[in-house]
């Protein structure tokens, strides 16, 4: 039995390794991969200690920080299910193997919610981005597309008009933001009258001449060679096809929360995610979570970072009162 | 008047200043120093993303992300008291000047307790340190003494007496640490009589044959020549004093946190932090506060960090939501 089952091996999972590993705890970390969503993250401005840095590479200096210490590594397996035992937790894989540890620290992340359209895979950390507050300055000066028509793709699109040359807003349906982004957006009333008039698409945002709307139109598939060249999008109304000639992608129609391993042991909130206090304990003692998968604000490596390292903290804390 | 004022230039403040001149926001950074607590930290090996670094060089490294963006930074002027005013916020510094935002990031982190001893000040740095998480690792194998006798204390004892070649625990009281922590210390009961002792001072941790525990002893210099090479304490029973040849020194006296500037307008803990809730909100709208001045709990720059950047992305929200 591990001391302590670290379950995600994102930012916040291996800042909680590390910090588990240099209080000594006997350590598993669990992983599908190392890195997370890191993997598909273009280049990294917004790590402090780090002017700019590439996703594969900082995730190496993650790794090689982890792999100084004797903790165990499954990496390619993946948790379908934790479980309370006597004296820990049990842990499920995918793979058929279990795995107990006395304390766990959840950091599973996030997935973003993928358009599922042919160009995009290919393309993923080379044009195609699932996350504007990390990548937007990356295509300062050039035309991107932010496809979605929640809260988050309109606070995309309210970054990106700031920084890129142009920006296309492509969303399948009416806008589904809040009122106050909608109004920020220009006339919140006028956005689905003036999209379905495909002749008079035009900036919605007071001042920002650089910026097209285009609601209830669907995105058929991202194109390019090395790097994304263009975006084809579908007019539901007519079935007009466009071709917007973005070098950047945005998609910003969600995330999912990695929390199918705990659906059966936690109450989970509305989104999915694991509830968790300012110290990252959830409502079993034992069990902690950090990062994306948690109802923490803010999708940022140094916050899951940050989160990670207070988890295993706490984690140790909670070990340290059960030894007699 | 500034959109977002950042009080405070620690790893918190910084990563703050960094999230906030991103998202555009005209922001003003104020602090005593640029480091805050990094400046008398030793090496630093639990910064995700370097396996070793010198706390002087990670500041310059923050520094140079802060740098390339316009923040104005008044650097070495204190705020020394926030007001609410209408529309945001005014902060009085001791120079006597005025400025004025529409939210705030208060980032003032916390000081430690010093023991005022001949010899503190000038080994800060280099043999004294006052975190034992943070620094402990680079005094494997050497011997060191911690000082104090509530939690921080026993818990770096703790640590130390698995890295170090030998600790000291010198503590002015007989040990105030929580019971569960006096338990792994040895025998809690026979600590006070056998440090009375004097010929027999010997370990009380099971197993440990490697910690000496000295309580009533009070620490009356700090000795070394580049760094530190002894520690003179007195029995305070018959006045004899004693040189330990340790070549660390741990003060764990306890804390205090910078919330002096807003002590008049929210309700501080017990502790004197600023309770924030996990998106670093205050009771006051517009006022958030991250890193070590707020109760949430881990002392560590990583944490700092995230705290930081989520109470700056947390405050950019606000003020769009405030925008017409």
């Amino acid at each position: 039995m591990y001391d302590l089952m670290v379950i995600g091996g994102g930012p916040a999972g291996l800042a909680a390794s590390v910090y588990a590993a240099r209080k000594q705890l006997k350590t598993l970390l669990i992983s599908v991969d190392i890195g997370g969503q890191i993997n598909t993250t273009l280049g990294i401005e917004n790590y402090l200690g780090y002017q700019f840095i590439e996703g594969p590479e900082l995730i190496g200096k993650f790794q090689t920080q982890v792999n100084q210490f004797p903790i165990d590594q499954k990496i390619g397996d993946k948790v379908s299910r934790l479980e309370k035992i006597e004296g820990g937790f049990e842990a499920i894989s995918e793979a058929g193997d279990k795995y107990q540890a006395r304390a766990v620290v959840l950091t599973t992340g996030k997935k973003p919610r993928k358009l599922n359209v042919p160009g995009e895979t290919e393309f993923a950390g080379r044009g195609v981005t699932y996350c504007a507050i990390c990548d937007g300055p990356i295509f300062s000066g050039q035309r991107v597309a932010v496809v979605g028509g929640g809260n988050s793709a309109v606070e995309a699109v309210l970054d990106m008009v700031k920084i890129a040359e142009h920006v296309d807003l492509v969303s399948l349906t009416p806008l589904t933001c809040d009122a106050v982004l909608a109004e920020q957006l220009g006339n919140a009333e006028n956005v689905k009258d003036q999209s379905s008039d495909t002749k008079n698409i035009h900036s919605q945002l007071a001042g920002a001449k650089n910026l097209n709307i285009y609601t209830e139109y669907q995105t058929t598939n991202i194109e390019g060679q090395d790097f994304v060249n263009g975006l084809v999008i579908k007019d539901l109304k007519n079935g007009e096809k466009k071709r917007l000639d973005v070098t950047g992608v945005f998609i910003e129609i969600g995330l999912l929360p990695n929390s199918d391993p705990v659906k059966g042991l936690i109450k989970l909130n509305k989104r999915g995610e694991v509830p968790i206090t300012p110290a990252c304990e959830t409502e079993i003692s034992g069990l902690y979570a950090a990062g994306d998968v948690t109802d923490v604000p803010e999708k940022q490596i140094v916050v899951a970072a940050g989160e990670g390292a207070k988890a295993a903290l706490q984690a140790h804390r909670y070990l340290q009162r059960l030894v007699k």
